[in-house]
This record gives C-alpha cells, structure tokens and sequence, in this order.
C-alpha cells in the first residue's frame, strides 16, 4: 500500500460553480492500486471541453471541477502489477481514465466505445463512484491500461495536445484511408484540432488545403504549418474554383457553418470528416448521393491508436504548435480560447507553476 | 451500313408535356455503329425515374420523353468491332448509355462518375446532340460497353429491376462492406429498392430488420421477403429497444423523414447509407459522433459492379418481386407508383403488348 494518495495532498485548480473561474484548491486521490500508475504531472493542455465543464455548458457539470485531459508527466511510483511502465518513464494521459474492459470495443483496444460507457478524464464518475478530476493538478493516479509512453526525446510539453487534440483527427484519418501521398485534403478550421490535422496530411504526403473564415490566418497556415494552400471560405470565386478537387475534409470547426459549400469541393468517393460539434448537420441530398459521398464523425480514439499517433508524432518529428503557460494564466486561457485567439494550443507547465 | 435504325421504326411511348400522360410514339434511333449493340426490348421496369420526366418534375424534361431505364431483351444485330455479345443474347440496360469512356472514373469501370457527365438512357443529352429515349419502346441501340449479359436461365423480366433498383442497393451494400455474414442491417422502406436491399441483406447472411410506416407490409416483409425483423418507425418502444444494434442502414425512402431516430439504432462504427432523394439530410451531430459513425450517399454503379450484380443474382437465385404488365397499363402503373402500390416492381412485357 502506497502513502500517496492518502489526505488532500493533491494541488490543483478547479471551478467552483458555473463562473466557471478557476482557483487553487486541495483534493485527494485514490491510493495506488497494483494496476496503477502515479504520475507526476509536468504538463497539461488547454482544450476546450475544459471550457464546457468548468462553465457548465452540458448542465452535468460535477464541482469542484478540476479541468484538464491532455496530460505529460513522470512516473513517480507504479502498482504491484502494473509492468508497462517504471518510475521515471514519460508517459500521458488522454481523455479517459477507466472502461470495463471486457466488451467487444475494450478488447479490440477501442475504449472509448466502451459498451459500459467510457471513464472521461474529469468530471466522470468512475466506477467506484469518485468523480474524476483532470490534469490542471500536480499528481494522477491511473490504470496502467490509460497510460501511454512518452518517447523521452519527444518533449512533454509538445505530447500533452497529442492526447486530446492530436488522436481527435489522427484517428478518422487513417480510418477513413486519408494516409494516401497524393491525395488531397481540406481541413476547415485552424485551431487545436485543425492545426494537427495540417500537420498530418502533411506527414501523410497529402495536398492540404486550409479553409478558413479569416485571412489572417493565410501566413501562418502556409509557412508554419506547411499547408499547400489558403482559402477564406467566404470568397465564393476560390470555393468554386475547388469544385470536385479534394478527396477527403476534416472539419474542426465547431460553431455553426453550412455543409454544402464544402461538400461540392469534394471528388467521387470524398469524405468529409466532421470531428468538431456544431449545433445540427444538414445538407442537400444531392450533394451526397452524386458522387457517392461520405460523411463520417469520430471521437478521440482508442489505447492502441492513441499510442501509435505518438509514436508516429515521434518518428515523424510531428510537433502541435503550443503556447505554453504558467498555472496563474488559466483563467485568461480560457477567456482566449472562446475567443479563438490562441495559436495552436495552451499547455500549462504544471511543473514549474504549480506550487 | 445496317438497315435497321432508318425512318421511324422504333414503336414506343412517350409523354408531350408535364400532364405525363404517356401514349404510342413512332421514332428513329441512330444506325448501328460498330461497336454497338441492337437490342429487341422484352420488358421494361417502371421506375420512379420515369415519373420525374415524364411530368418535369425537375424542370429539364425534353418532349416527347419515352421513359424506361431497366431494361432487358435480345440481341438481333451487332456491329462489326462489337465482341462482347452474339445475336441471340440475353442483354440489359440500365441508367446510363454512354461516357466519355477516357476519365479516371471510366477507365475505372465507374462509368456512372464519368467527368465529362454520364448520358443518361432516356432524357438524356448524347454527345451527338441526340436526346436519349428509352425502354418504354420496342428496340434501342446501345454500345457494348453499357450492356450487360443475362444469364439465359435468369428470366428477363426479373433481369429488369435489377438494372437500376438493384444495382443502386447493391453497390453501396458491397461498397460498405455489408456483405458480412451475422452483422445487422436495417432497411428503411419496402419499394422496389428496400426489397432488393432486404434480398441482397440475406443473401449476405445478414440479419435483416425492415422499417415501414405502415403495418400492412409486416406479413410480407417476414414471409414473402424472408426479413428477420418487422418495426413500424411510428413505434417509439420497439425502435428504442433496437437502439444501437444495426450495424448497417440503407436508406430507401425518398420521402422526407426524421434521420434521428435511425442513426441512434446504428452500433459504434455503423454505417447509413441514403439512396433514396428527400428533400433535405439533418441530423444531430452526437448521433454521428458518438459511435463514430458513417453516412454514404450513393448512385446506381459503374458496369463492371452492374455485371458482377447481375451474376450474382443468378448464382444465389436472388429474383425480385415483380407484378408483369402489358403497355397499355403504363400510365396506371405510375399512378399507383406515386401511390406507393407496388410490390415490389412492374415490369412491361414489352415484347407481347408493345405492337
């Protein structure tokens, strides 16, 4: 039996009510169990679902909320029986902590169908009734299972949005074949997700083209990010210059937009990938059906997926552009991510300011 | 040089204007080109295609419009550099009698894609400036590329539905690999498409569920067409106890209708496939996000899955319901098709009433 765990020794930040602000504040964690992993954390990404929980969005948020699911840390002390990692190693965790891990989607390593329903991060109730608490916090306790080795060339701070941001549109990627060198790819929106998603097709050899609703993001996204080309998908005479030109889109964009003009941009056999959460999605038929067209969603990934992106990210030199901040700024994170205003995404270095 | 193909000695019928009403018709089709092939029609399928453009329901019909794009008969003539078929041959033509024949999608067999616009069989335009006019008629022309091979021992009047009812359902079936014996489809809709679709299901080995809006298709749908499973969509109980145990949809009613409640029946990874034409597609995104699941629009099929269809319709015994009509009856067949009383498909017996 381990003394961590034991009493409120964990720090973290966490949203007291629907304000959704954040401050200091002490819990406790389970005691490591033989299974388990404990982890130190060193840094946490700044995805927007911490915005949804903290702010109450879905009207199920469980407070005090300690927000968080791209985690990075070190391995600080590991269970009786867990042999995947050892004390030092580098490790991450994503979006889910615990699943049943006997239904057909556990054993085909696809947790996140869980049939029992998936464990999330923070603000799940896990099985024994504890409501999870995310990774804007100095320590995690987690089942070897959820866990995932972090190269120790690959720096922490770079893994931390793979585990959110990255699997979210690694994973619909190469299910849906998009790792084919030649074809093309438009991705819609450019932010956590849409700027990994650039960063793939890249590595994959695609063509990539970047739908975006401003134009100030063209320099960026062509130099930066190495994307082929930039369009401001207001400009009707650009979009239709692009009719039946791509093979596959993923769409990152979650605020509310029309469908069709980019279903048009697709060839035969296109698909559309939708992985950000409008309000509804809706499209004539005929943009479907001529064509025969696909239109897909996906969900983060599972383990065995998960672990492949980072090493895929790690073999490829494929890193998210980040802005890395001190635990103080998490508020104002926030307030700027609503706002869009943040390139590519917020990692919070836990390590050092978080005291 | 054929004889054949000179002044007006093709016998059909054909709609005026926008009343549709169809009655005898006499006209020319081209002479015979060398690759073509002369075909003496036996029977016609009534499709709900031929109500489209017989009354400019889409506002692009060029009278007179002789309707008719499922069609079976007998090779009389072939032209000199035409191998595939013998006089004697039991032939089809379905939606489409030409291509450019030179794209990607051509020389893919995908003739349907065609870059340069696939020419439809009847109301078409053809590249030599000839409107396309079809089966409802007592000979067409057609090169070889765009007829398929009956088997003799498959009787031509069922041949006949399977040249657009069936190669709609079954190309988006295989494409989607619903051809896997033990998963679960679901199929909306019990007209000439569901049935074909509920025949292919089983003839995959697959557990197959029917949804209608009425009750009166129940007997049928288990006895007749060997469905495993009868709900009507009005019955929120029954559809909610099948929620997310359909591996596969296919989508047959071209009426508008709530996608909702179907979407939540599919497992993680499900696929819906829409070959029908509502007016609009909506959906809530959690319903095609969570789960991961797919939406695919689809048309008709290239010649080689027409061909590869068709033989395997006759290998499994696989024969659509039929009711056999003479000419005479054509303009009531389409009433009662835009009534939806039909089961499953008419079929003209052109060769013993079209005089």
């Amino acid at each position: 039996m381990s003394s961590q765990g034991v009493g409120e020794d964990c720090l973290g930040w966490a949203a007291r009510d629907a304000s959704g602000v954040l401050s200091p504040y002490k819990f406790s964690r389970r005691t490591l169990g033989n299974e388990d992993v404990h982890i130190k954390i060193t840094h946490c990404g700044v995805c927007y679902a911490d915005v949804i929980w903290t702010r109450d969005l879905h009207h199920d948020s469980k407070y005090p909320v300690v927000p968080g699911h791209e985690i990075a840390g070190i391995v600080t002390e590991v269970g009786s029986n867990a042999h995947r990692f050892q004390v030092g190693d580098h490790v991450g965790v994503g979006v889910y902590v615990n699943s049943c891990r006997d239904c057909e989607y556990c054993n085909d390593r696809l947790e996140v169908h869980c049939t029992k329903g998936v464990i999330l991060t923070f603000n799940g109730v896990d099985f024994d009734g504890t409501i999870t608490k995310g990774g804007y916090s100095s320590y995690i306790i987690v089942h070897e299972r959820y866990c995932f080795v972090i190269p120790k060339s690959y720096p922490l701070a770079s893994a931390a949005p793979l585990l959110c941001a990255g699997i979210t549109v690694y994973s619909p990627m190469v299910r849906h074949k998009m790792n084919q060198p030649g074809k093309s790819l438009g991705v819609i929106g450019l932010g956590g997700l849409g700027h990994m998603a650039v960063k793939f097709g890249k590595a994959f050899g695609l063509n990539v083209t970047v739908f975006s609703t401003s134009i100030s993001k063209k320099e960026e996204a062509l130099s930066l990010l190495g994307a082929d080309k930039f369009v401001v998908s207001s400009n009707q005479e650009e979009m239709a210059a692009l009719a039946k030109s791509l093979d596959f889109i993923v769409d990152t964009a979650s605020g509310d937009h029309p469908f069709d003009p980019y279903m048009s941009l697709l060839k035969t056999y296109g698909v559309f990938v939708i992985v950000g959460v409008p309000s509804e999605v809706k499209f004539m038929p005929a943009n479907l059906i001529i064509g025969s067209k696909t239109v897909a969603g996906s969900v983060t990934g599972g383990t065995k997926e998960i672990q492949e992106m980072i090493d895929v990210c790690a073999a490829n030199g494929i890193y998210p552009n980040i802005e890395v901040i001190p635990i103080e700024y998490a508020n104002e994170a926030l307030e700027r991510l609503i706002k869009r205003d943040v390139k590519y995404r917020f990692v919070i270095d836990i390590e050092n300011s978080l005291k």
